[in-house]
This record gives C-alpha cells, structure tokens and sequence, in this order.
C-alpha cells in the first residue's frame, strides 16, 4: 500500500490492529473487497494498511467524522466480514477509534 | 509485533506512515533503539509497528497525552533518528498525532 492522501485536520481515524491466524481460507480476497467496498462509502478519507510475515498487520481507515466510521461498521457486507474475522481469521485484534488532530508530511 | 496493552481511552496516539529506500543503512538497529528508548519515556503507553515486503511502513504509538509525544519528539536521540530518517531511510512519510477516543478487542 501507500501513504494515504488525506486532507487537513481535523478528521478521524481507525486504527485496527491484528494478528492473524495461520492460513488464508478465504481472507486475501475478502480483504481486498472490503478496502475497495470501504472507498464507496460516505465520508471515506484514505487507508493504509501493512502487514508482517508473522501475520502482525496494521489498516488505518481515515473519514470525515465518526458517524463515517460508525456507519461502514454498520455496512450489510463489512458485517459478514466482522463475523468471519472474529471466526476465522483473526486471533486477536484492537480496534481504536480516534479523532486527527494535527499531521505532517516528508515527500520528496 | 503484537498488539498494545493500552488503557482505557483517552489516550493519545502518533500514527507513523513510512515507504522506507531501499537498503538498510543502519535503519533496524536505530529503529529497534527508538522502540527501546521510547518505553523510556514519560507518558509512553505502548507501540504497534508492522511493514511489508515492499518497505510500507505503520508504526502507532500510544502516549498518556499530547504533550508526552511532544516532548518524545525533541528527545536527543530521536531527534538525531529522525534527522537520518528524512534524508536517508524515507521516501515518504506522514505522521498523524490523533486523541483515540473509544476502543475495543477481540481476543482469544
């Protein structure tokens, strides 16, 4: 992935943190769907995401506020995705949810 | 990585966005020193960091308030750390200091 274009503070964040258990069985794709169904959904802002070769992996999702975040929380299809992640995929996970309020950048 | 044992919210958190250069230059020894020294600083609540194949980079800290990442930020040595990182290690980068306002897990 890359560095996500976000706009000037303030905006919120989603930070979600997680280990991943051994295997796909099926997350590669579910994943790729859900950060392209994420970009359709109102007040989306960007995301980042990185993930070990242990399975360790960070995704920042960025939105305007967090009726945004609440919202895409709420969406029919990242449900079924919440509900295969706690079965299946994931070990553990945090899940913060935070307010931007200054940023800076390096590009060259 | 694993994921951090952080408190109950609020609490601060400094979102690290990095597409590493190529090569290590010293790179994993400095930044296995910033992780140490940071728990040494005042304020410091934790640190997820996770990068994948191609050098995409997050690292998320979490620190008790905005003045303990301000002050992390004019430490010494990570002033020195971050002097290299502009002009060695970086291609890019954006750091993003946002108040986490709500949070929750899954855990197994």
């Amino acid at each position: 992935m890359t560095i996500a274009m976000t706009p000037s503070p303030p905006y919120y964040a989603a930070i979600f943190s997680a280990q991943r258990n051994d295997g796909d069985h099926g997350y590669d794709e579910m994943a790729a769907r859900m950060v392209e169904l994420a970009a359709t959904m109102p007040g989306y802002l960007g995301i980042e995401s990185a993930r070990d070769e242990k399975g360790f992996g960070i995704t920042v999702s960025y939105w305007e506020s967090e009726e945004a975040i609440a919202n895409w929380k709420r969406n029919v299809e990242h449900l079924q995705a919440q509900r295969r992640g706690r079965g299946e995929w994931y070990k553990e996970y945090n899940v913060r949810v935070a307010k931007v309020e200054r940023a800076y950048e390096l590009k060259k």
